[in-house]
């Protein structure tokens, strides 16, 4: 990527945006307020819920967003005009943005980001926008999916070598991070984002000395903190022997914290291993996994009476392998009309669950007061005050008869204020303090929506409001059909 | 990302490699010579073949290998030592790399890199180099599948949002088009690589002006190339109709390339929409249909007689969807001794198609001089010359009975020197040509490799010196334990 010095990310968008907002501006309603949300349809993996993760790398984009000179050249090339080059070329971010925060429980059908822009603006930004969300928050919600299987147990990501391309990697180890795992392997994710790094040695030092008590040893001359890989030759037969040797041999000298295992049976390996350890008396040395784990291996493993303390986890979670893109959509929810007024705006659909919720929305968590567990998820229109209700009418969005009363509610605004009129009016906190909100968080919800398989629905109802506006933007549209 | 203004990719890999590097630096071995081989032990999807790519970044990263200030600055804090320290602050990759050719055809146990190099540097490129193979490689392999499919229609990559984050969006749309993709929607890789881009407008644009006659008709004021999208309300009712309606109405004054289908019933769809356009006297014009579209979904769409003729094609190329991750591996094949020989390692394992074959080795494409199609690839150790035999005997490493000779051949070496102690000795071919490259590559094959369900497994044999080798080497090993 050395061709130009001045690689842009404002570019990193889809051509039609680019078209869309040529036509806006050449029409001359390129400044129209416009407000998009961006939001995702299914929670991946059948999960419970999602994690959101993403906001900093937004922040990030947002604050640094203008077409570079060599930008503007390659548009022009492309055949776009020089009034209109002229016009991106001052474009900055200037809109305002609502966000949920990181590490926040996200569900089906809600906003977790709002956009208030100039309607090119607004536009622009768009591929950015899913292209950093849809990663991020699938990677959080992947990893906070197999925490939940783990409980205490330590997750370590392993997975650069597997990442789709590098800011994947380590952005998504950010994000696995954010979902609970513990640590990552990749040192330059621990440098941009003071996350703990972890890792020891490879086959390939084995492969060095020759013999694994030569490579053991010639380790720990050098490190004190010692984890052993012991699946070079033979795991039983000479791996884990030449690490207890070393260890027996080296004894004060070195932190025996124990040995990998990366191939072969783990359930086998690790209970043979485990009484082989117990016997040269390491009872307190670990046994770290990693061979392709994700949280199915995981429960079996667990089932089966593998004696496994820390777990190494890497393709399937940089990846989620198993569902491997997040479908977030990023849609024009409301836009100003000739005069200066904000008219609501719906996208039908032959798939009822694509149709869009016109109008500008909140989204509230309402957490009973008595037992301090989350009722569902409330969306209302952006002048509501659900606060301020006794009594809250909570029903299900498609199967309307399905409802209930709240009483005794605290209704918490999940969006916070990111950016006013392009001003960045938000502070990014520490990764730790991100990283406990989502544990916080997940104390809010019952077992039943985080178990793995089959979890219970978590309702994201509409208020009476909203839900009529939604009807009635559909029908005005019908009509006019 | 904004903390460190000097942010490198030479941290970009796993603590363990740090740690091994210390490890051979501080028994004074560092320098020692050391072979490592890339390859992966599985083609994806159940494919015939794979396409390499990622060869350009490699090159960028060896390039510009160093560790910055911060990043020393960062280890030091992890508790490296200022020695060992110092050493890392003037690693540069001196080593030689030999690597086949972006577009390269790749088969399942053959070296696809070979690095030569000081063992503490050939060591900590191994994690960039593996996340940059393992993603590119299996996109432009992805890439070329679905154009298995489609023939001579085009492909477009309309992935970007659902990549993993930025840099799979520009490098994954860049190894689909060495795939044989036609075009991309991401404006920054068309600018940063050269490719063709492509887009008109969302469905954003129908909301923005109501209805989709006014839409298009804005549309088509400032862009004479007008592709309309036709699903925001109705398709066969009003946005079919409101493309023909403009189309007729602007007759020359644009070329009316046609729509695009982008929910729905692709294949009732398709066929009701070209009857429209071919009645209202538009038979040129095309229907590009995207909608979560792969292989399966083509050919499905193809043998129910759908009418499309362009194809946007987004997540399921750029994230691999059903298989998002390729198990590329980097293994140490020698190494010097004491003495300033090389002497051969091997990595056993309980699973037999893990144990990596030893030696230095060459990759030769033995293609068939009377019909000009492939017989296999020959995997020979550095020293051999089968160019010079009259005739070559080819058996399957496993199965070693399944054999055959082969006279009147070319044995054309698949390795280009890339890096020669450091010095970058390679240019690299412009985007087209490479492209090309993998096109004249596949006519080296014959259909029954290239099929999508169940192919014929093309032969990648060792050279009896190279299978005499590896056994003799797992037999040293076993007599060892």
């Amino acid at each position: 990527m050395s061709r130009y010095e001045d690689d842009s990310l404002a570019l990193h968008t889809d051509l039609y945006q680019i078209n869309m907002a040529e036509t806006y501006w050449y029409d001359g309603i390129h400044t129209k307020k416009a407000v998009f949300e961006l939001y995702f349809r299914e929670i991946p993996f059948g999960n419970g819920y999602g994690v959101f993760a993403g906001l900093e790398k937004i922040i990030d984009y947002l604050e640094k967003f203008r077409f570079t000179d060599s930008d503007i050249e390659y548009l022009r090339v492309l055949g776009y005009g020089d009034d209109f080059l002229s016009y991106l070329k001052e474009m900055r971010f200037t809109g305002t943005l609502k966000s949920m925060r990181e590490g926040e429980l996200v569900f089906a059908n809600e906003p977790i980001l709002r956009v208030e822009a100039p309607l090119a603006e607004a536009q622009i930004i768009e591929t950015a926008l899913l292209n950093i969300v849809n990663y991020q928050t699938l990677i959080a919600s992947k990893a906070s999916r197999i925490k939940q299987v783990l409980g205490e147990e330590p997750a370590m990501e392993f997975g650069s070598r597997r990442a789709h391309e590098m800011d994947a990697a380590v952005w998504g180890t950010r994000a696995a991070y954010i979902g609970g795992f513990d640590a990552t392997s990749n040192v330059r994710a621990g440098k941009l984002f003071g996350i703990p790094v972890s890792g020891t040695h490879a086959h390939a030092l084995v492969q060095t000395y020759k013999d694994e008590y030569t490579a053991f040893h010639k380790y720990a001359q050098r490190h004190r903190n010692c984890v052993f890989l012991v699946d070079t030759y033979d795991t039983l037969k000479s791996g884990v022997p030449a690490a207890i040797q070393v260890a027996k041999e080296l004894g004060d000298q070195i932190h025996f914290i124990g040995i990998r295992l990366d191939s072969g049976d783990m359930a086998y390996l690790s209970k043979e291993a485990r009484k082989m350890l117990d016997e040269a008396g390491f009872p307190e040395a670990q046994i770290i996994a990693s061979n392709d784990l994700d949280e199915y291996t995981i429960m079996n493993l667990k089932a089966e009476g593998a004696r496994i303390d820390v777990w190494g986890i890497g393709t399937k979670v940089i990846t989620a392998y198993d569902q491997a893109a997040l479908g977030a959509v990023y849609k024009l929810v409301s836009i100003e009309d000739g005069a200066g007024d904000m008219i609501d705006t719906i996208k039908l659909s032959a798939n009822p669950e694509k149709v869009t919720t016109p109008g500008l929305k909140r989204v509230y968590r309402i957490v009973n007061k008595l037992n301090g567990k989350a009722e569902g998820d409330y969306i209302a229109l952006d002048q509501e005050i659900p606060q301020n209700e006794e009594k809250l009418k909570m029903f299900h969005p498609v199967h309307t008869f399905v409802s209930k009363f709240v009483t005794n509610f605290e209704a918490r605004e999940l969006h916070e204020l990111i950016f006013f009129n392009g001003v960045r009016v938000y502070d990014l906190p520490a990764i730790e303090s991100i990283r406990q909100l989502t544990s916080e968080n997940l104390e809010l919800l019952w077992n039943e929506y985080k178990r793995p398989l089959n979890p219970e629905e978590y309702p994201v109802d509409l208020s009476q409001n909203c839900w009529d506006n939604k009807m009635k933007n559909i029908q005005a549209v019908k009509v006019q059909q």
